[in-house]
């Protein structure tokens, strides 16, 4: 491995001790692209994990792992055993899934394999913000593997990016950033399309589908047209006859992501039409194609005044999307991040899941670590994601969760250049958790992080016993050290690192805490903005009660004074204080314990974690004492404990 | 004026009534560069103030102006009257200083010349922060015109920026950036030699003198050598060496200007090296060429740990150098910022004025209006320059003022590409004004601003009585409405434009209020951090007593309540309100005045001031609320005349 440019991730096959028999022997008629990828998975997975090359036979004899290629067109698959040996059948796709589930569960101590498999959501994406100059927005581990200097790049790396996507589950991928600029505007133009024709077929080896984000303007941009008014007959043909020649020359596109509308992005608003009416021009040329349309709902005023306290940014999602429901054709799919804000460390479900009852929706969460520490800090959001997908919305009678009212998952990635792909070694279990999860939302996340250990970092109990704990706690100790009980935002402006309480407070981004010295946070109840009612009962009366809302979104939905008294009956800028130092220490003691790792583990995993870790330990400090500092001086209530406060 | 690429600034003589005879006839001998150059100013200011081309003559009949060269060598000239004829007298410099003077004093109506004059100051230089792509740190009137792409230009426009320094008495430019970087540190090397000589040559014409911002780590990054020690051998050579052949292909260079171990740029401290050791290594490779070393004086801790009380970076530039006086050579004049910190709107005066006794020193101002509004602020610092020049330093019997003290003076520079060249059509007064003062610091600022105003935009008397008053109360106005009272730094961070009370509150560069819900400020008195005690007495004395402390600088100066009573009777919190409410109202009465002129000014001009002025009301209405707010959400007080505070 330490030749190699980057890692394998969790792909990283280790010799097992209790080889079943079967391994030996691959009884396979793999037709297919996917079916043949399966096949050279299991041949390179059982070498990897026995030592010998098994025979691979057309005809069953004696024990063998008996690879049946269905025509099925889905991606589902079946394990029977068969005395000695294992039957695992399905399309092509379904084969792929089957041969890694095989290989994960080997390589976790699985012995058993039986019955079938599918996954819940047809669509599992990863939505990269990569630029084609090779920069990543948001990204936090080296440049794009994607492009460089303007041009599309392929070759191993995509090809084992694949193959990490299809092994967790992840089976679509949009390349580029959202915000779609300079060169990545022409990736619709035919100078790109051999290019894109080739990454697809790459991708499409592993299962993955090529999307693309666009730009709502690129028929001014590209056609020479003086608008983009999705009413305008000259622009609906543009992006007919655009999309069509793109995908006669790229076939298997997924289709469009668009961020439309939404700081700074042109849109149908422009025009004096609806987002719906705008998603719509653009999902019929797509329809013509096959294609898919995801239309982002991150629409908001990001040009607020600071001293209107009437404009509720939480609401606006709802605000512009609920009254469209049912509005949207049947190949569009609403893009809603999983809070109302933007990938707070803390924030509620969105409310427009429970909201749209007749129109398709894909969830969108963000592995980026953009405001959880950017891959400096451990931060498993796994727990975080699994407790959003299992959200009872209440809005239908039964099968009312989160993930029961989702049409796809997606994730803002959190993948770069850098060897370990991640920044962080321990951030692939955000990618991997994600993959899993958009498989099978009903998996734990200590199940997911478990698998992620034992694979990436082998099996010694005193590493899973160090690493599952310290994962599946990161992020309560991220939320406890940063802003406090959901009151978000106390970042530095820009680049979101590092503590800054009044950082966007006198800003024109629609987030502030108004935090006087005696009381702080927006009244979001029905005598505030009105945000608790855009959730369905019984939600919107817990959270409008400061006595039911959960104590850790208490800042988010209420305003408070600093002495309130919380249900231990500690006051509110107590358990601020006590948060923090609890959660600097229990940063500390991450550190302290990876020490303890170091005979267990290769040296350069050992040392670049301890390096974040070191960094994560010095920023917690620095929110700790910033944020203590902040509501200190505001309040002049001291620490009731006396500890260090500057 | 329309069709040229920049305007004349002051230079755009106007017809005047009463022409004196002597403006029939020139009658010059004028044998040097500079003496030829002052021919041709007379000869085309007198053609536009009186519409009739001159005679030139070589011998005297009749009234004229008789022009009569010497070889002085220094910078003074003199007039004398007789009859209707006047005589002007001086060597090469001499005669195009007394040009000038002639014209302007010809321009606002002055008709009686005579006596003679010099400068206050041998140098009085114009410091650029300009790079070699062109970009200019901290400018605000667009991009470079000394650098395009890596290269030096030159032609008619650096030809008329050498006529408006020497017209206002400027005579000398470091024309790159003091953070030198990339191309600029090649600056020193034979690729650039021709470009500077012929650019030395065009400034010389006009009595302006090139100077060269070099890098102290030049003999690593350029000579291949692995240190800059500057007490290493091979370093003092590479230094003497390189200084002397750029010295033979630029043979007119002034010297250099240096900072070092400052703000991330190298310096002797990197090699336990004191500040005296680093510059004299320079100032003796430049000695042996007649050249002569800036040593900035900025040296702090700009990674100090907000956590730190006890160090102040206030006293940082006397803890370094006080201690060095007299260890410094001939030729190194120590370059020392007007006040402690970093140009705030209100500081007091560096005490380091008043402590060096046997070593040179160059006060820096700068014009560049980084903190006081970036050129879309009126922010006339003439006044202040001013007062800073006319304080008593009490550190000697007699001619202890700070002007008495320097033996030069310079300014950041506030010029770019614009048209107007420096942003804002009022803030050439700020260029004009310095110039002036650099002559005589003992001119009023009334007299300066008004010589200004009427060469810039004639002589009505309305222009006059509009603009006079505005320009020299406008400094005023936006210290009432920015930071209050000396506390200083509530900018944003970086680029420093707009209010922001925590911008740098928990950041490393040592800029803090420490505000809590009772109080604020620094005690920077003998009980606090002792800054006050670099000063003289009485100064010390003043500063440290509550009650003797101006007012102005009260929270520079000390850590205070917001209840504090102010000798007008209100709390210091109420001055606070008032201030920011009439400073507020103050800019909203400058734009509301300028619209009175639209008849008497040139469309243009009207129209680029008139943005100007909107952006400053819009800026200055965002300083008053944000600084309110933050003051009213912090102590709870309210404004007693209850007006708007959010």
């Amino acid at each position: 491995m330490s030749s190699m440019e980057y890692s394998k991730l969790w792909l990283d096959w280790r010799r097992i001790s209790d080889a079943p028999d079967f391994m030996k022997t691959i009884c396979a008629e793999a037709h297919s692209a996917q079916g043949k990828a399966a096949l050279s998975e299991l041949r390179e997975g059982f070498v990897a994990m026995t030592g010998d090359e098994p025979a691979i036979l057309s005809e069953c004899s004696g024990a063998c792992l008996h690879m049946v290629e269905t025509d099925d067109t889905g991606e589902g698959y079946a394990f029977s055993a068969q005395g000695e040996s294992l039957r695992l059948e399905g399309g092509p796709r379904g084969l792929l899934y089957g041969a890694f589930d095989l290989l994960r569960g080997l390589a976790v101590g699985k012995r058993c394999f039986n019955g079938s498999a599918a996954p819940r959501y047809p669509l599992r994406m990863l939505d990269h913000w990569d630029n084609m100059d090779g920069s990543v927005e948001r990204g936090y581990a080296g440049n794009s593997f994607f492009f460089e200097d303007g041009r599309i790049l392929n070759g191993p790396r995509i090809r084992d990016y694949a193959r990490l996507l299809a092994s967790c589950g992840i089976n679509g991928c949009c390349i580029n950033n959202v915000n779609v600029k300079a060169e990545a505007v022409r990736l619709m133009t035919p100078k790109h399309w051999p290019a894109l024709a080739e990454l697809a077929r790459t991708l499409e080896e592993y299962g993955v589908g090529l999307w693309l984000s666009v730009s709502f303007a690129a028929p001014m941009e590209l056609g020479g047209l003086e608008t983009a008014d999705p009413m305008d007959e000259r622009v609906c043909r543009w992006w007919a006859d655009t999309t069509a020649a793109l995908y006669n020359a790229v076939p298997n596109l997924g289709g469009f992501l668009v961020k439309a509308d939404s700081e700074g992005r042109p849109g149908p608003f422009t025009y004096g039409r609806t987002q719906a009416e705008g998603a719509n021009m653009l999902a019929r040329a797509l329809a013509k194609q096959g294609g898919k349309l995801l239309w982002r709902c991150f629409v908001y005023n990001c040009t607020q005044d600071w001293r209107d306290t009437r404009t509720d940014r939480a609401r606006a999602q709802c605000d512009h999307f609920a009254p469209l429901d049912g509005h949207f054709d049947d190949n569009v799919l609403l893009q809603i991040k999983n809070g109302p804000v933007d990938f707070q460390p803390r924030e509620p479900v969105s409310p427009l899941f429970g909201r749209l009852e007749r129109t398709s929706s894909i969830i969108e969460f963000q592995i980026a670590q953009e405001y959880t520490g950017q891959q400096k800090h451990l931060c498993c959001l796994i727990p975080m994601f699994r407790d959003i997908l299992q959200f009872r919305l209440y809005h239908r009678p039964g099968n009312d969760r989160v993930a029961d009212t989702v049409s796809a998952v997606c994730a803002v990635s959190n993948m770069g250049r850098d060897f370990n792909w991640t920044g962080h070694d321990l951030a692939g279990a955000n990618l991997y958790g994600f993959g899993r999860l958009g498989w099978n939302p009903d998996l734990t996340a200590e199940e997911i992080v478990r698998e992620y250990t034992v694979l990436s970092f082998g099996d010694d109990p005193k590493i899973t016993e160090t690493l599952l704990p310290m994962q599946l706690s990161s992020r309560a100790v991220y939320e406890k050290y940063t802003a406090p009980l959901g009151i978000g935002w106390m970042v530095n402006p820009n680049h979101h690192y590092g503590p800054n309480p009044d950082g966007y407070e006198y800003d024109r981004w629609g987030t502030y805490h108004r935090a006087t010295n005696t009381e702080i946070g927006v009244e979001r109840g029905p005598r505030g903005t009105g945000y608790t009612m855009q959730y369905r009962l019984p939600l919107s009366a817990i959270y409008a009660d400061i006595d039911t809302c959960p104590e850790e979104l208490l800042l988010f939905f209420h305003r408070l004074p600093y002495t309130y008294i919380m249900k231990d009956g500690r006051t509110l800028i107590q358990r601020v204080y006590d948060d923090h130092f609890e959660g600097c220490a229990a940063a500390e003691e991450f550190a302290r314990k990876w020490e303890e790792l170091e005979p267990l583990l290769p040296q350069d995993v050992f040392e670049r974690v301890r390096l974040r870790f070191d960094e994560q330990c010095r920023s917690a400090r620095e929110w700790r004492d910033v944020i203590n500092s902040w509501f200190f001086r505001r309040s002049g209530i001291p620490d009731v404990h006396g500890r260090e406060i500057y």
